[in-house]
């Protein structure tokens, strides 16, 4: 456990001199100016700070944050290559108006940018690439120290999942009973939290777990506030929550993989008013200089939702084991659904974690062929405690592998996402070019297709076996398939 | 394939006579008076005919009917013993002012009288004997000539049902495609059918199948409209539909195994409005002079329920997958619930008819665990497009021993019904004394039990495998139990 004091930020003023900026950065990369500025009182309340990029015809206001030590930084992101220029903002002099000049050039290999909402109900990353997110769940792995969060980001680099759903406080409940190595304000002796004084130390740690999982290719779903909490984090007030989300945002926005979720299980965090969750994304909303992903996910089953018809939010987020509901769900927001928790493959006595891995897979092949996505989570007992779905460590189970089966097939379809199709079973492709259907615990001896002009291919995939058999032949127009009446087997058919 | 006229109904007009009425019925049995009179005209709507009868302080009226060749019936199933009396009414004179007495006595063994509801959401027999619903569906059975119903009684009476889901009018639909033996009503040479006149051999030979039912202690939930119809019997009028209804209930109401079910699928009657099913529930509650059971089906899924709030419905009757829902349907509407149609244990190609064994016995444990009721039907395909859900035959599947062991499990528990629990896991039984537990597909290691004061056993219950296995030792107070980390199994605890 560590201890921070007020004592501590003040005590590094003389420091070192700082790096120069970049003089190149990658599109969608992370530019970075470092100033030096005021140490004493508490920078966090007293000194703003921040910068105007201009470029590509914009100018973009981009919030600046203090890093501890005297140390201001602000990080911008630019989606356009070419000149930028910036000019510093602050209430202190020799933090205000200073100018410079970088130039953002080709992203790198494997950078494909941010991701967005493409086509109404699916994701794309900046270059155009599509982003089909296989989620996972840790949600306290960055607070588990450098041994296990090394071997979480060793597990995910042979893992199939490209999310990670992740809280930023650490968190407390069952299975979580461990302090964290960091805590993200000062505390004193007594581990009183002064919520005015952030920790740059816990939120530079963090910032790390983020870059890591970016050198993976994974996406950062970070969620802001969550109610699993012994050390006040869920009711720190109005102004320490919105200080916190400034900072945050400053920090992280430049990170093309973070994504925002306001809150786990929002419905839990019983201090928290509707007013006080549309004030947080209000500022999310104005600080965010690139509009990231932005969702809040409920506690409990879908009655719970947020109103997911207000804007701010980009795509629905739930905890829901319902993936049945999925097509419905678009078509009543307009947006991607995401079932971040459709509950866990686990063991644990808890009945959001004691799913078999066969129904985890069954809800992923409902979710998917419902035109929406899925996410992972893993909760076996574990002597330590270690539990994936919180701390991550090792995967133990048996859906991670397929997972990323049916991910490959969904890739395999055409980039632009796929439609829900009102069909006899759940399915999902693209129009005239693919369908994939799912039987569930459907076992019928035949089925019969109905295809647009043109000959189709028809295979038969078994999502526990990860087989697919062709069967033989191609179909056209109105067509039996004979299938062999076994439950939960998909069906794909594509354009030959 | 029969064509009746006209011209049979009058022909009879000379027929011997009639039996004299007994002189004796037993306690909820059918006693019955026969009595000659005009054959001519259209008797079905030229005559009225109906008695008084009295007994135990009441005045009862009950509705007689035409059974052809110029005899006219009226029947009544006493619940009180003692002396009955009874006068006739009609607007002919020979029917009209007929008196007589009869002795209602003990009833005979087996007899436990007709089921009403119970305890909010449960069932019983008048006599005091609880009745769990565990019905199965033949939906035309009666429609398929005597060796084929024969075979469905001989079947039913080594199956685990207590309930028949059956229509009265016969089925056109996929794997329906044979005419009946008999119509509902007379036909000409062309096949169309004259509504007015009803065929007294066709409700005769229903009848009796309902004594076949009853003789097997199985309720006739016999079902009134329904839209799966070639012959127009779906879209009569409102004269005849009310003609028919009157004369369905004047001649099958005194027998106590039945239950009306206003219709199946009532949202696919598209020719009929909400105010003809009122209209008709209206004749239902004014002519049946014993309140039977009264309920209407939905097609497709919750969402398409009748307005359960009316008071003419029993208890819920659905059409719907989610036994899930059970706990919050009966709470929202106060009725007992019976999920009639959780779907077929089968292969036809048809998703409401091909699910398996295994998901289906699972929608029977986790409605009773709802403290609610399922239904059974079976629709594997047949050479001979003999399906169990809609002709009868044999049972070919796999689930209604596994039904059969899921009610002996009901029938051990207390016999005033059992609550539904808002517990964990569901769970239904009766408070302090009786739970059930189902872990459906969770697989928790442990379960921690709050038990009332008092000792309680614990037996682990595979509804698959029809096994149970005792935990070895007593459980008090707050324990935990341990479970076998596997899915499927179910657990019950009892007060030792």
């Amino acid at each position: 456990m560590k201890n921070l004091t007020r004592r501590m930020f003040v005590s590094l003023a003389a420091a070192p001199a700082l790096a120069q900026p970049a003089e190149r950065v990658e599109r969608w990369g992370a530019w970075e100016l470092a100033l030096r500025g005021p140490a004493e009182g508490n920078p966090f309340v007293d000194v703003s700070f921040g910068a105007v990029f201009a470029g590509g015809g914009r100018q973009i206001h981009v919030g600046g944050f203090y890093d501890g030590g005297g140390v201001y930084r602000v990080r911008f992101s630019p989606d356009t290559q070419g000149e930028w220029t910036y000019r510093t903002q602050s209430n202190r002099a020799e933090l205000n108006g200073k100018t410079g000049r970088f130039v953002c050039g080709a992203p790198s290999e494997g950078n494909h940018g941010p991701v967005s909402v493409r086509n109404m109900y699916h994701f794309g990353y900046a270059d155009g690439t599509p982003h089909f997110p296989f989620g996972t769940t840790c949600y306290a792995w960055v607070h588990q120290g450098d041994a296990l969060e090394e071997e979480t980001l060793r597990t995910l680099a042979a893992a199939p999942f490209n999310k990670m759903r992740m809280c930023i406080f650490p968190k407390s409940y069952a299975f979580n009973e461990n302090e964290p190595v960091y805590y993200p304000f000062a505390r004193d002796a007594a581990g009183k939290s002064d919520f005015a004084l952030l920790n740059p130390e816990f939120f530079a740690h963090l910032e790390r777990r983020i870059i890591g999982l970016q050198g993976l290719g994974i996406e950062a779903d970070l969620i802001l506030f969550h109610p699993y909490d012994r050390w006040g984090y869920q009711d720190m007030g109005a102004a320490a929550d919105d200080r916190y989300l400034r900072h945050v945002i400053a920090r992280l926005a430049a990170y093309r993989n973070v994504w925002w979720s306001m809150a786990n299980e929002y419905n839990f965090l019983k201090k928290k008013t509707l007013a006080d969750w549309e004030r947080l994304a209000g500022i999310l909303k104005a600080e965010d200089p690139y509009g990231r992903l932005a969702s809040v996910h409920n506690g409990g089953e879908l009655e719970n939702m947020y109103d997911h018809s207000k804007g701010w939010i980009t795509h629905v987020s739930l905890q829901s084991s319902q993936t049945e509901q999925g097509a419905a769900l678009r078509k009543r927001f307009g947006k991607p659904v995401i079932y971040d928790e459709c509950k866990y493959e686990g063991n644990i006595p808890k009945r959001w974690g004691d799913i078999t891995a066969r129904e985890l897979v069954r809800r992923f092949w409902m979710g998917t062929t419902q035109g929406c996505y899925a996410g992972h989570g893993e909760t076996y007992m574990d002597p330590k405690d270690v539990l994936w779905w919180s701390k991550g460590g090792m995967l133990h189970g048996e859906s991670p592998k397929r997972i990323g089966f049916l991910r490959r097939i969904l890739e395999e379809m055409a980039g632009e996402g796929f439609a829900a199709f009102d069909s006899y079973y759940p399915c999902a492709g693209v129009a005239g070019k693919y369908y994939l259907y799912y039987f569930d615990v459907h076992q019928p001896v035949g089925f019969a297709l109905d295809l647009p002009a043109g000959r189709f291919s028809a295979e038969l995939i078994d999502p526990w076996e990860m087989t697919v058999s062709g069967l033989g032949r191609d179909f056209a127009g109105k067509a039996e398939v004979k299938l062999p009446g076994r439950p939960h087997l998909a069906l794909r058919v594509r354009r030959v």
